[in-house]
């Protein structure tokens, strides 16, 4: 396959300036025509937000030397519609990409994660689609670690396909002593959540969200598990939802 | 079970204004004592989107005679994490219902539904959950033929429990001729979107979402099938995105 063919779309949650998006697209680079369409602003825990009830802006950017880039203002979603209807037009990327986020998306956290859900829109369209994200929340993240590892996924995806309905979603853990690869499942758990009550200066409460993740799943086939072990977790995610195995048991209740 | 000691959280997408929860709330009044904490605005299409980076707002209000109501500022998943961990404190909830939706959420759009992402939500708390919509997108949307059915299937969820990681995404088609409730799986679809590009009055363009949901699945056994049919259609959901069956593959492939 010659490299010039392959066109791959990239996008983010952290938005068009964060640091994750210029390492994914210097990868990304090595394998074929970049083009980045990614949030104007922060977009994390945005879920697979789209934008119905107001207009989006779509603005074509020069923020690294020879990249197309557009910043758009809806979310991660927003941005992968809007570069398959509106930039791509009838030809759709061979590949897209998502992140590297900024802090993790294993277990549970793939349903808040706008870096997912803009992988899984990717996936929806039948595009090739991973989202990556690293261990670190800041914006001083070191992906240096990282770009081997992307670079070999992204290759993998491309030379194999994914099975129809199915994407990767990729989590590295914040360690230059990575041990390899693991192919697993999302682990169980969630978030014990507090809110942090607060006065504004009107004596009005607000809350902060705040929370620790609890993972509830010890087994060594997770991404949690994975991680901890310092393992990139690979996870193959589906968007049919349907929990196949209960259909039985519901079709044995009583539904007068 | 005596009917005072159940407690049923309700909460929606389209804001707590909403004649769908209304109906809703009045259905719960029959089987328990009702909690009421829905979003102040329409917040539909915002998948599973949580609030991180600006505070919450949470106020009590009167809108029904009698009916414990909330206020919030957040998202559907918002509205679940603030009613677990401010409201109910401790003790759950016994059920956990998000609706009635003002619009289809079945086949894909479960993906994009703020209705479902709250019964999600309730769900990953381990709390029996359900997500009811209407094919009716308007605001005059008529639900009394849903009333019954809404009962039935509240009531046979509090008699037998859901499977752990499980809920329900129950949809109505717009008719009083319904022949009766289909389990189903969620049909393959997605949307055909275009985007209506337009001049604002400084000349910068923008962009409205619009276009047509597609199905791309002929099963009968599909919630887009029922709902066509005019059955209920009840999908079993799970939030284990991993698909399981892709993992020997990627396992077969090269990760050097």
């Amino acid at each position: 396959m010659e490299k010039q063919e392959l066109t791959i779309l990239v996008v983010n949650d952290d938005g068009i300036t964060a640091p994750g998006i210029k390492v994914l697209l210097e990868v990304m680079q090595e394998l074929g025509r970049v083009v980045v369409v990614a949030p104007d602003s922060p977009q994390s825990g945005m879920g697979h937000a789209i934008t119905i009830g107001k207009p989006l802006r779509l603005d074509k950017v020069n923020l690294y030397q020879g990249v197309e880039m557009y910043s758009c203002s809806g979310t991660p979603a927003d941005c992968v519609k809007l570069a398959k209807s509106y930039i791509f037009k009838g030809r759709q990327p061979d590949l897209c990409v998502s992140g590297i986020n900024h802090g993790l998306n294993n277990s549970i956290n793939v349903l808040y994660s706008g870096t997912m859900s803009a992988a899984v829109e990717g996936a929806i369209e039948g595009i090739p689609s991973i989202g990556f994200s690293l261990d670190d929340y800041t914006l001083q993240a070191n992906f240096s670690f990282c770009v081997s590892y992307v670079k070999t996924i992204a290759q993998q995806v491309i030379n194999n396909g994914l099975p129809a309905g199915t994407l990767l979603n990729v989590n590295f853990p914040n360690t230059a002593d990575i041990k390899g690869i693991k192919i697993c499942r999302q682990a169980k758990g969630k978030w014990a959540e507090e809110f942090d009550e607060r006065l504004d200066p009107n004596k009005r409460p607000y809350y902060w969200l705040t929370g620790d993740f609890e993972t509830q799943d010890a087994g060594e086939d997770t991404d949690a598990w994975a991680l901890n072990n310092h393992y990139v977790s690979v996870v193959p995610v589906q968007f049919d939802l349907t929990a196949h195995h209960a259909m039985g048991l519901l079709n044995s209740w009583s539904w007068e």
